[in-house]
């Protein structure tokens, strides 16, 4: 896995101009979202909205499309530590079943879309998404370790349980099973094969 | 997995007009991409190039994202039957091997991101991208079972070996290498765990 990619340029220092200008464009993009829909969106309207001029934008963002994956990414930022099951099979079940149905919501699939269509080659917005899930999953098998529990590298998670997760979310049209993930979440505490 | 979902309207009767349209628009298309880039494509250049009218293009398409989504489609649709080395490992083994290398390319990575980037609900060209794996993952667990070899199911091998190597493609920034390859194919045809 890489390693989380924090303190980029899309993480500027808290309170200070730049962040002022990056909460504004942000929430400006939220809102036109939500009300015109991301098809009639264009970053003269994000400007506008935000107060700032179009070419703020175009030097900090690009284009409209790395605009889009930043909020995205930022949208799937998790609030706080996942659920506490008292297992780590539990713990692993309750994430994958909750991001199962954030993601496969028509907001869920249209965040990831955004995610993976931006093109910067640096600090590409796809990695951010997968470090949040990496912490997310690291925190799971950090609390299980504290009691004691052999577990499977967080990579070996990733590969087993997100992996199928995400790639039935983007390149299959039905819906994802509890039994599968349970199936997936087994797999990744299976010891590989030799 | 999805069924294959093929005869649908991006893939038109051989020999009628709307062969030739789709045939010449998407010539236009990949023409215009290697000269200038898909950043400076726009629907009334392509259609300039294939000498039909743009709104014949917005009907069919839908949209610019749309209609380079289907021309990535076909560019991924496999040349013929994948490499026979007379044992199943083998196969997937070359399989993935190939598929990694072409889509780890830039070329690769701006058909997937293409691919991903549509909106289109009916007939998802992610899904048909997805059916053109599962056909030729289902060449090689046949050719095996015509040996007397005992196989995965298809659904098996798409979740262990095809959907962390497009996870890792799409989702981190190092390069996938052969000893992970080998390790999900094994993986892949190692008996699930009870």
């Amino acid at each position: 896995m890489a390693s989380p990619t924090f303190g980029n340029r899309t993480a500027p220092r808290p309170g200070g101009r730049s962040a002022r200008v990056q909460e504004a464009v942000h929430r400006a993009t939220r809102e036109l979202t939500a009300e015109h829909g991301r098809e009639a969106l264009t970053v003269p309207m994000v400007a506008a909205r935000a107060g700032v001029t179009p070419s703020t934008i175009y030097r900090r963002w690009g284009d409209l499309a790395e605009l889009l994956a930043d909020v995205s990414v930022e949208r799937m930022r998790p609030d706080g530590e996942p659920a506490d099951t008292g297992s780590l099979r539990g713990d692993l079940l309750a994430w994958a079943e909750q991001y199962n149905e954030e993601m496969s919501s028509e907001l869920g699939r249209a965040m990831l879309r955004d995610v993976l269509s931006a093109q910067s080659p640096d600090a590409r917005p796809s990695c951010r998404c997968a470090d949040f899930i990496a912490l997310q999953i690291g925190v799971l098998l950090g609390r299980a370790q504290a009691r004691g529990v052999t577990t499977p590298p967080v990579g070996r998670v990733m590969d087993t349980l997100v992996a199928p997760l995400l790639f039935r979310l983007l390149f299959t049209a039905g819906p994802v099973t509890l039994d599968e993930i349970a199936g997936w979440v087994d797999a990744s505490l299976t010891t590989a094969s030799p």
